[in-house]
């Protein structure tokens, strides 16, 4: 608890100042009033969380955290869970959709195992994903607790010490997942830290039928009525409905705001790990920067739980960190806007009548 | 006539057969069925407009068209009419939006002089930028006709020229406008072309106050009761409202279109321009790609008149190409996706359980 505690106390509001400085030049440049609209927000907010007038984005890095779900034992998934380990390989191999999105954009891609089920310990010591493996994937939560208090500190804990490590290399973090079942588990969250009922934020994840929907929704139901998971204790949540991988995300988004480093946020799971982290240390809410609207039913009430309107809106349901890749262009493009666009004195262009 | 004429015949609908084969590799990639919604949408689009599986869209060209108005002399805007060569000079220092935006995505910036109210010529002559002037502005369409018929062709023949000398090094075109007073000739356009009633295509442009939009709208009203412009001639739309930039964009993507080459489409203005390409070849529209929703309060419907759901919405409305540029990165995302990401078979991932 002492690293988590400590990150949690680092904290700190964005620079007012920085802001200010931005805010001023976005009003000067040689365009209408705010013409630019939410690209003109986002590097006001990028110089508040950087404490920089000309804030650095440059290098960037998508951490995808892995892990595996007891709970697919209840058949929530359209897919089995060896997809898990055979996807970090894609991952690893450069085949995936994170891997084609983050090279676009000049992203490197940092796979975690968090607690896949499955050896992974030869990818491990190539030195091509890090190892913070908790278990091999959570215990099913329709049966009772997810994993223990302790392991839910330690996943927690684990997505810190990979901001901190990440750190001194990287501009602006994003978040992203990989594991089969995990829209189960963040629906769960979901559910418990906004009171909504379970059937509003539940979706069809991978793909499944409507009538597997309601089956989903059943399982959820029935593992927090067993579990009972207290809305204001987001570890007693991670512990109830796992998984390792949310826990990590919440972790590295607590230690990127602890470094003012802006983190954007992929999708649904990696908006409830958000959820989690906001619950953790409600400061680290003006760290987070949402990338898009995903099509998982959840994500919008969960986005507006933070208080976030998302970048982009373009049907994904993916995860991985794919829009989170997508979202990172957009934060050049408003750091350009502010460093690179002349005002209306460097430019001698006329000003609007008054 | 005859360079448009000819234009017009050789636009092709997409290519059924690279459409197929991009939307059958999509279909097994490595990742749930379409989990990356409107970007594999737009791989499959981008396949059937070059003909290719594997679509080009490297060498990025933004043509931004500059045209002053005479309506102008009405008070529609809020910034005088000598902006227009002023933000030329600035594209030409690669101080505007455009240049920050389009440096970021690696698009080439074509400024083109279709009529602007202000001496360019030093800037043509040392190459800074393409004349295609057709008069020095419009005339002021309160009074009578922004232009003659014949003028109308030109200008729409100007932007065909260039499309088609450009088309060599170009992959993709996106649409840029630049000249004061043209949201009203575009809000005139969509009024004509929508049917819809004046005072709900009309918006506060560059940032007019509500009185001053009332305004906008009877100067626009008027001139559409003087003028009577026929909405099943584009060219008698074009040569009653205007401008020359509106035409130039028109032409510009019929040009595109006719190399069978994808183009986006910036704002409200540049829509407007599409528009009128629509109406004199309704096959152009299948090469064009909305790439964001504008401020600009007609936007909405005039986009709807075309069928496009836009990429973005962040609260643009600049113009100059900038939301264009911005979208131009969502494209290279959608061609990597289909020609990067592994299927399935080739990275050993078991697929849905049926």
């Amino acid at each position: 608890m002492q690293t988590l505690n400590a990150t949690v106390g680092r904290i700190a509001a964005p620079d007012p100042a920085a802001r200010a400085a931005a805010h001023a030049r976005l009003e000067c440049l040689t365009m209408p009033h705010w013409a630019l609209g939410r690209l003109m927000d986002l590097a006001e907010d990028l110089a508040g969380m950087t404490g920089s007038p000309r804030p650095a984005v440059q290098r960037k890095t998508i951490v995808t955290m892995a892990g595996d779900h007891g709970v697919t034992a209840e058949g929530v998934s359209k897919y089995p869970p060896e997809v898990t380990p055979q996807m970090v390989h894609n991952f690893v191999h450069g085949g995936a959709g994170i891997n084609a999105l983050s090279r676009l954009v000049g992203a490197r891609v940092v796979v975690v195992d968090m607690g896949v089920a499955g050896d992974l310990s030869a990818l491990d010591k190539a030195g091509k994903i890090v190892s913070k493996r908790i278990a091999p994937g959570t215990k099913n939560m329709a049966r009772g607790p997810a994993m223990s208090r302790d392991e839910a500190v330690r996943c927690v804990e684990a997505g810190i010490d990979i901001a901190l490590q990440l750190g001194p290399g990287t501009d602006v973090f994003g978040t992203g997942d990989m594991g089969i079942g995990n829209t189960t588990p963040s629906s769960a969250i979901v559910a418990v830290l906004s009171g909504a009922p379970v059937v509003t934020v539940t979706g069809c994840g991978t793909g499944i039928s409507e009538k597997e929907r309601l089956h989903k929704i059943e399982v959820i139901q029935k593992a927090l009525a067993l579990n009972k998971p207290d809305p204001k204790d987001a570890l007693d949540v991670l512990a109830k409905v796992g998984g390792f991988e949310i826990g990590g995300i919440a972790g590295l988004i607590l230690g990127a705001a602890a470094q003012r480093k802006p983190v954007v946020l992929d999708g649904f799971i990696s908006t409830a790990g958000a959820l989690l982290a906001n619950t953790l240390a409600p400061k680290s809410a003006a760290y987070m920067i949402a990338a898009h609207r995903s099509v998982e039913q959840g994500h919008r009430l969960a986005l507006e739980l933070l208080n976030k309107r998302p970048l982009l809106d373009l049907d994904l349901r993916l995860g991985e960190g794919t829009g989170a890749a997508l979202a990172m262009n957009l934060l050049e493009a408003a750091v350009r806007v502010l460093t690179e666009v002349a005002t209306f004195e460097e430019a001698a262009v006329s000003e609007a009548k008054q």
